[in-house]
């Protein structure tokens, strides 16, 4: 040990209740001595992410939403519908940390060489419950900072990073050549983007507003379609003609959309095909259901033959199945493209207070491609 | 050679004009005189499958079905709307034979010693255009039928056996050890059954009309449930809990069963799950689907977490996958288990000319589980 620690240490936590109330609210939580190998990271920037809002909010009606108290006594209430509930029961009186990843500064660490030797430095950490002004962490989950990069700068260095490298990891590893990609102006999206850039690889962006077009090809984005087009499909289908791609990431889940990619897959492929097939192409069309923005049913019509296969995709269960190795990998790309490739803007940094003050939540609520929100529980 | 052969025969045609008609007529055919590789089988029993079907009538609306003419000169056509118009154009003013299998007498050979060795055998053939009166085909494309079987016996031995078969193929290469097959009362479905009780695999079969679950029962399934039933997604959840069914197999591809199904798995898992994932259980759920009896858009609620997967599946795909030897395999079964396992059974048997007949044409063309109509083209 080496610096003095608080013994306590303020925590957010989403807790759904049999009533059906889903409540945020702010816990006083101990922070635990470090092990040896242990490290006690001061947060001081935790991305709200997508990934972040469905364990926040659970299946919560936002207009519901009431905020009483304030400071670190403000309490968030909404109301779950019955049917919504059913949904709920694994979670049910649970109350829980929220928050995937982050980074601070290590003020304190055990006795080990690999803890000692993080002690003062700026680390981003993948440890779940970074709504807390507080982690202690094993040393090996932090990821130290190159010099001159800042706490937020790093706050945001896994989940969208390695969801994006991920995605042409399975490009590759699926023997695809070229990828779609929808809500594609998202922070991940314009990664994505810039990974595509870099590397050569053939995307086609798929955005919901004609303005999100315009963002993607100031960055250098070569295919954009707007799926509030009229010749939408249409033009879908010249972005895949040109590029090839015939795998797809969709972060919209519900609606039409996922359906429509494979149909204009297929349309592409039929375009320089030769023979008739009842059964449609032979080449394997896949999208992959990443998200849920889109929060209607999931419907298509199947006009894409019988080589198809549609399915969830999530980056912790992909990287368990690439390995230590490949994962290391991309996490070195990670640090070393930080302030560039891999780089996250944010609309509003709160503090952890600040995170449950009703026009916070209005803005993170909403899911929207073009805000995203930063909380510095140091503030 | 050794047998005079006719010069022509007759062969049922499928036509999709640019006009929105589909036109079935018997055409007169040159008889291809044998290479030494190759004999001529005179066709005595071939059905009209699911898969036929398709090709058959496209996407004809069989409600407009109009009858001229009659014997070898009788055609039968239909309209097809413009919007389905689109899905024909890979087929536009092609005369297409159809029949995927059958089975006849060898009548003919060529001088190679394969050829000749099947001279007066009965064989079946799995070699498209079967819905002719003459078939000239390689030896090595006949199965020779085990002595005391006949043409109708062995017509069907290779489209619903294999695919019944592949299915539990399928079901083991991909680490499931149970099943869910839907349409399930259907020929392919009792065969599927059969193997499953032989083999001591779970089935969970879902039919969609009550009387279907007895035919099933009085079969030996013990898991039955149907899908008309008001408790169906809870009857079928009890059905995947017993079992441990993880992958499914579905005829129907349109409307919410293979969601339902997915979604049934999910419920099914978390029976015995001890903690709270938001993402769902981390079993693999796969649904195939492999028909279109339901030609609905295919619609689902994402109530099955993050590790599911949906896809098309074909039987001949699935041969090419696992190779010669293992498909071998499963042939050389289908012909030791012909009277038995893989007996298929036919509400009607017409002739060539019979199949065009409006009386016919109503019975096949509902696509109705229990019903199955063998032509005999040498009648």
């Amino acid at each position: 040990m080496n610096t003095s620690i608080p013994a306590e240490g303020l925590q957010l936590r989403s807790l759904v209740k049999d009533s059906g109330e889903l409540e945020l609210s702010l816990q006083r939580v101990p922070v635990p001595v470090p092990a040896a190998d242990e490290v006690v990271v001061r947060v001081e920037a935790t991305p709200i992410n997508p990934s972040d809002i469905g364990l926040l909010f659970g299946a919560a009606d936002l207009s519901t939403l009431v905020v009483t108290g304030s400071g670190e006594n403000g309490v968030a209430t909404a109301r779950i519908s019955p049917a919504a509930m059913k949904g709920m029961a694994g979670r049910l009186g649970q109350s829980m940390p929220v928050g995937n990843e982050g980074a601070g500064t290590v003020v304190a660490a055990g006795s080990g060489a690999a803890a000692q030797a993080l002690l003062g430095r700026t680390v981003a950490v993948l440890g779940g419950a970074m709504y807390s002004q507080f982690r202690t962490v094993k040393a090996e989950a932090c990821l130290p900072l190159p010099a001159g990069t800042t706490a937020a700068d790093g706050a945001s260095c896994f989940v969208n990073p390695l969801t994006a490298l991920g995605m042409v990891e399975t490009m590759r590893r699926e023997g695809h050549t070229a990828l779609v990609h929808t809500a594609a102006a998202s922070n991940l999206g314009q990664m994505l983007n810039r990974i595509c850039l870099a590397d050569g690889v053939g995307l086609v962006n798929v955005v919901r507003k004609p303005e999100q077009e315009s963002l993607l090809r100031e960055q250098g984005a070569k295919h954009v379609v707007s799926s509030a087009s009229p010749g939408f499909v249409e033009e879908l289908t010249q972005a895949l003609v040109a590029t090839g791609a015939t795998i797809a990431f969709d972060a919209l889940g519900g609606g039409p959309l996922a359906g429509q990619i494979l149909g204009a897959m297929e349309a592409a492929i039929n375009r320089s095909a030769r023979e008739y097939s009842r059964y449609g192409s032979t080449t394997l069309k896949q999208v992959y259901l990443y998200g849920g923005l889109d929060t209607r049913p999931t419907e298509f019509v199947r006009n894409f033959g019988m080589t198809w296969a549609m399915g969830g995709w999530l980056m912790f269960p992909f990287l368990q199945k690439i390995g230590a190795e490949a994962t290391q990998a991309l996490k070195n790309r990670v640090a070393a493209e930080l302030k560039t490739t891999f780089a996250s803007h944010y609309t509003r940094t709160v503090s952890l207070a600040g995170a449950l003050q009703a026009e916070a939540i209005a803005e993170y609520g909403r899911r929207a491609t073009a805000t995203k929100v930063l909380i510095d529980p140091s503030r």
